[in-house]
């Protein structure tokens, strides 16, 4: 890469034009969209650059040939994430963890396998001191704004310990990104007593309760999207589980209105206005909106995006990791353990 | 009672009066709206007698005060579940569950203290032979149909045992009151994969691979609404949390739909079209509806409702809890657990 050895000014972001369903049409055209529109970070494209440069071409994009890093090898969504980051060594993934590793990017974005990336993002460039495990975390949308949910798919079978780094990253995320001053943080739990809620979050509790944290105690499936919490922590396997129960909604919210259409004219022409006015409110569940998700917790800046990101998302992921890199968001988590524990 | 000691043909619901944040007001007049809807059942209502006959001559309704089983104690929403029991063994939520055990009532329907209910059936008519744990579920609205969510709160920190237990009910429930022949059973999980999972889910899938369930596999987070599933388990403290995520949901839609509105006049005009017809086709994710939700595995019926039950939802849980008495589902969860296990 051109500036490696420079003194850097410019934020680095490396954006794997293989990952996803789309790749490399949707990555590389929304890349190049978010690069058009603010030309202070260099953008690099990783993959394999017969096919990225094909795709500039078809879409009749201008961008600088030496920004493009050739990579032969693609982990795809069958592959098993840590064996293929030994069996594919120069793939787009492992390429793009290694340049922020090395310190040639500051950012790392993919759509592609996300175990993965995930694997790839933690082992090679590593986890912040103080973290026993990185987590991905998702905007969902509240009644009172956004609710910050962690972790949502990077770690099953959570330890008590994890819980409360959850926490921690996610206050700072919710801080510096969301613009919340001291965000408030509760547990996902069965009920709001503290002794409602399984082993690991019960014990949870205490760690959080301990903290300097802004913690307001358990909070239930419905606060989520309805009470005034900005960041809500539990294991990932909860998380993830919720994070695609709440993706769906909008089919079921489809089917039932189509069901209601059918039982009358006047309810055929209700539902037509509905749907279009239902889209229109549930753009705020979309998340082509947001873009991808950061993995927080590692030695770099990594956004992780849905196999089937459009060029809008994959925009919006470019933008949100230059956002993350403007914020300082690395070291402001490293130095956060300190601030947060008690 | 007066027929306890005669041979029996009627089946015998006795409703908690005192249950619930509208007791005994909303009880009182659901449960005999359900009576007079169909008297091949007998009623009983169980609490204090003199303000269930004071909710009676309010309403200007009929009811054969013989039927009224007086207590003077009630356990409230505030009290431990476990040692209101025994500090108060004269409250209705003890006494219809002694009723059951007794053989004096084939059903007992509350509104109350749910962990209270849980614990007095469980403890007091005790557990069916081969449950381990019993269960309550959760009827999820579905773009194929219904899909029975186990468990939704009887249990957190559930052993893999525990949900094979409740895909045998569930399987049952779904057999036997959702008319569904051949039920498909789920294990929630984070992925599809045999290998997607946390500790306790590998090891239920395992379990429900080797038994004669029509187990289809692990289901994710969206399969819960938008898959042809019938039956899908998890441990209780997932269930509870995507149940209240779930309720929750028409609240977030709503409060959408207004900032939708907000933003010009056509789309407050449209806006108002549109809620109308979106409650009508929210209908089914109304859990009044449905009336309250039975705990499976204990010897008797038993349904508990929520908190803020209104008179409807209390009439549906009664005329429930007659259907499950008219298909003998208590027995035949008990001969379950031979048929279906290796």
């Amino acid at each position: 890469m051109d500036d490696s050895n420079n003194k850097i000014s410019k934020c680095r972001i490396v954006v794997d034009a293989m990952g996803g369903d789309y790749a490399p049409q949707n990555i590389v055209t929304g890349a190049i969209e978010a690069y058009n529109q603010s030309k202070d970070f260099q953008l690099y494209l990783v993959g394999k650059k017969e096919e990225i440069l094909s795709v500039i071409k078809t879409n009749q994009l201008s961008f600088n040939e030496s920004y493009i890093i050739d990579t032969p090898e693609v982990i795809d969504m069958e592959d098993s994430p840590t064996s293929a980051l030994k069996s594919k060594p120069d793939s787009s993934i492992v390429k793009g963890s290694q340049l922020v590793k090395e310190g040639k990017a500051e950012a790392f974005v993919s759509a592609g396998n996300t175990g993965a990336v995930m694997s790839a993002a933690t082992l090679i460039m590593g986890r912040i001191k103080g973290v026993g495990r990185p987590t991905i975390g998702a905007e969902m949308p509240n009644v009172n704004g956004i609710c910050y949910l962690y972790d949502v798919g990077a770690g099953k079978d959570a330890k008590p310990s994890h819980l409360f780094e959850y926490a921690v990253m996610g206050t700072i995320y919710a801080r510096e990104m969301g613009g919340i001053s001291n965000p408030t943080v509760g547990i996902l739990s069965m009920g709001e007593e503290e002794s409602k809620g399984n082993e690991v979050s019960t014990i949870a509790f205490k760690l959080l309760k301990e903290s300097k944290l802004n913690f307001i105690g358990n909070v239930e499936g419905r606060d989520i999207l309805t009470k005034d919490v900005d960041v809500v922590v539990c294991d990932g396997f909860v998380g993830n589980i919720i994070l695609k129960f709440g993706e769906s909604v909008p089919r079921l919210l489809k089917h039932l209105l189509t069901q209601t259409a059918n039982k009358s004219f006047i309810d055929k022409l209700k539902v037509g206005f509905a749907k279009g006015t239902l889209k229109k409110a549930l753009k705020s569940l979309d998340y082509q909106e947001h873009g991808g998700v950061p993995l927080l917790g590692v030695n770099g800046i990594c956004i992780i995006g849905h196999g089937s990101s459009t060029p809008k998302a994959i925009k919006n992921m470019v933008l949100k990791a230059y956002e993350m890199y403007k914020t300082d968001l690395v070291k402001k988590i490293e130095n956060s353990f300190k601030e947060y524990s008690k």
